[in-house]
């Protein structure tokens, strides 16, 4: 787990920002929940391996019976997600909640995982979900906020992903794959990119899935626009198909390749709706990219899914994904409420920034400002230390950041610790200025000084051009 | 533990929010740290008491041995405090940190303690510590930013108590209290309010003061012109003594009585400095008040002492508190670094907030928005629901927060959904509407309908007087 010095908080912050505002422009309202549930509420709702990576908190005084054997010795855990925690204050609260609850909720959750690059212990999600209705406008607005919020952070090669949960599984059994190899047909799929035709037949075929069914499935999957994996893509771009026209194409390729088997085509009237309801509302410019192959690991999503992904290569994951899961809070509570979510992964989100050196960008931009304060104002000696508080107050009152020299101290030291801390000026106040009732400012980029009156210091500073 | 609804995290975050500006401005830089401390960090720094009110986390996997006894079964625990972490960070990060390194620090903190009135399991901490200088202006800026930050939430009868631990044993000193009794004689004068003089004598010597020194320390106490206790601060206030006044009248009286004992007077200049300080640097208007018998819980302070209170009567508690603490970073590093430093409860202020109606006041003034949405948008029927989405999406480039209603249903359940969840404007795209390019804005406060130019929506929803 990590601490996070003042300019990651500040990066972090800029981020959070900035997905909290288009949030709340949607109608997203803040919720948090306590970092520790009651163990219950958490085991038995990531799986087998999820269970594992719960961190577990121990009994307290009488409570702990240290002989009473490993399951009774916890009774709190710390948050694994925040969807579960959603779904039990939507059954907790039901009476102090809207019929449409649509919140965001942004903090950390806790994972006894391997750390690894971009994978933390103590991590950050960026949760949006709207509860209480079945409608693909719910399914279109997450979409559209979501790609706001990357385009506002800069991303400009970002495409969301979007398949269904009810359609992947027709597609399985249009292909004849039998149910109980529905996951190992499509670990087998992902690798389509790396080991090529042949490979995933092979591997299809290790897996117990008949020839026939492994060749009618692949024949199936190579057939539509997009093979997975972020290098194909361009592929698209490159024949100048735009993402409309090759979602229409793989609609009608997905259609085709289900009814054969006369199956009833919900999932992907649900699809086409999502697509409609933003085209309508010019919400995104050809960022939703129908693939049929994208499946999401957990296992509680019911219909539309969705998957962030970037397309220039340089970073293969994926920053966030989401979906339906209409059978969640009925597990909290008496009622079915319908449910759609996208969770934002926040470290990845830093992570990428930083490599594409998006950061400095917005700094050069103006719009984030990492460094400690504005001004540093000095302290010359003991008799005029209060006057250099006065002047700090007053740089304040002007909306002004502003350190003060903690110290009288000499002044060559005073200005080394300027350019440490990387402070764009320096007032310094001393006899002479006292006297004349002015301050000598210093622009620590220019090494520029000059005597300014009092009441002109704050505008040099936040203009020097001026 | 809690839930925050939205309109709770509403208010924390307006409270926050203020905390950090204010903050930011005294060149306050943000820190953060992991929820989860190795556990050798927090024992033994809290006392006996703290260290049983630690969550612990269990060990995870093979490390878990469940027969190993009670003090193996964790390895890692919650975050009891905000100092010792950062305590921590400035040992670890000693090289990327500045001499002088100023951080505020805004996060949950876990206790298991027995909740009750304003105490909670996990609660907020806003600390604020200035790190490297000995300097009183040090001090003097940590009380000029929380003074700052009380009267812009709107609090007018704060006052900070400030007292110096060194000073404080002198006093005792002075009066001959033995060392060993340092502590049974604080907890008797601070019952001065309740019992009266003569309880506290009586206490005195049952607690195996002699009778003499008991008397001296009395009279010592009740010749100070504020003895302990929210209700009798106006005591002063109603004498038309000023607290500058005041603090020269006491001062006067603590070094008289601690130099008949021939004692250093360090301590109390340091008080003078930081009262010079404040003077001079125009920070506090009479907010400062020096109270001897100030002690402050935590054993590590080694200086200057403060603590917040209010004056009205109605919360006896604190809003926080604060002091030097020269000797903790030490602890975690090879060298001894100043420091001092300043919390706010955050829980506190909330409560105090909500229970004297200021957070109603700030609605009503405009300056805390505690709705879920500035307008809903209808959705008339399944062919109109695109154009509702456009509409919805010009709203929200023009930086309003837009609702949508997820589904295609009846006007009327439309209308009394926008009232239960309390948002001041509802747009209605029917056919008609759509037809003359116009919208019907409805204001839910008046119950007035208007059919307004799509164009001048936004301004009559940001304006809706003009």
């Amino acid at each position: 787990m990590r601490d996070f010095l003042p300019s990651d908080v500040r990066k972090r912050e800029y981020v959070i920002g900035i997905i909290k505002e288009v949030y709340e422009s949607y109608g997203f309202e803040p919720l948090e929940t306590p970092a520790v549930e009651n163990i219950e509420t958490l085991t038995g709702k990531y799986g087998e391996e999820g269970n594992q990576l719960i961190f577990k908190i121990l009994k307290r005084g009488e409570k702990l019976d240290a002989n009473a054997g490993e399951n009774d010795l916890a009774d709190l855990a710390l948050r694994y997600d925040l969807t579960v925690p959603l779904a039990r204050v939507v059954a907790n609260h039901k009476n102090d909640l809207p019929r449409f609850f649509k919140r965001y909720q942004i903090q950390p959750v806790w994972r006894a995982d391997r750390p690894a690059r971009g994978r933390f212990r103590e991590f950050y999600q960026c949760d949006v979900d709207a509860i209480g209705s079945s409608s693909m406008i719910v399914e279109a607005e997450l979409c559209a906020a979501v790609s706001e919020i990357l385009t506002r952070l800069g991303f400009n090669d970002f495409i969301i992903k979007l398949n269904h949960r009810r359609v992947l599984t027709e597609i399985l059994v249009a292909a004849g794959i039998p149910a109980e190899r529905d996951i190992d047909a499509l670990i087998a799929i992902d690798k389509l990119d790396k080991i090529g035709r042949e490979g995933v037949e092979k591997e299809l075929l290790e897996r117990g899935v008949p020839a026939e069914n492994a060749k009618r499935l692949i024949d199936f999957i190579v057939s539509i626009l997009l093979p997975k994996g972020s290098n194909t893509y361009s592929k698209i771009l490159r024949a100048s198909v735009s993402f409309n026209e090759a979602n229409e194409i793989n609609l009608k390729k997905m259609s085709d390749f289900i009814s054969t088997n006369g199956f009833e085509r919900s999932g992907l009237n649900e699809l086409k709706d999502v697509l409609k309801y933003d085209e309508e509302g010019n919400y995104n410019n050809d960022k939703i990219l129908i693939d049929p192959t994208l499946a999401r690991g957990l296992s509680y999503y019911t219909g539309a899914i969705f998957e962030i992904a970037l397309t220039d290569g340089d970073f293969a994951g994926s920053l966030g994904g989401g979906g339906r899961y209409d059978g969640l809070i009925g597990m909290f509570g008496k009622e079915q409420i319908p449910a759609c979510g996208f969770s934002l992964g926040l470290e990845r989100i830093l992570v990428v920034m930083e490599e594409r050196g998006m950061f400095q960008k917005l700094v050069d931009e103006g719009k984030l400002k990492l460094d400690s304060a504005d001004v540093l104002v000095t302290a010359w000696n003991e008799e005029t230390i209060g006057e250099s508080l006065k002047l700090a107050g007053e740089l304040r009152r002007e909306n002004l950041r502003v350190l003060i020299y903690p110290e009288a101290d000499k002044l060559a030291k005073q200005f080394k610790y300027a350019g440490q801390i990387n402070v764009p000026f320096v007032c310094v106040l001393g006899e002479t200025e006292l006297a004349e009732n002015k301050v000598t400012l210093k622009n620590m980029q220019t090494g520029e000084q000059e005597l300014v009156s009092r009441e002109y210091i704050a505008s040099k500073i936040k203009a020097p051009a001026l």
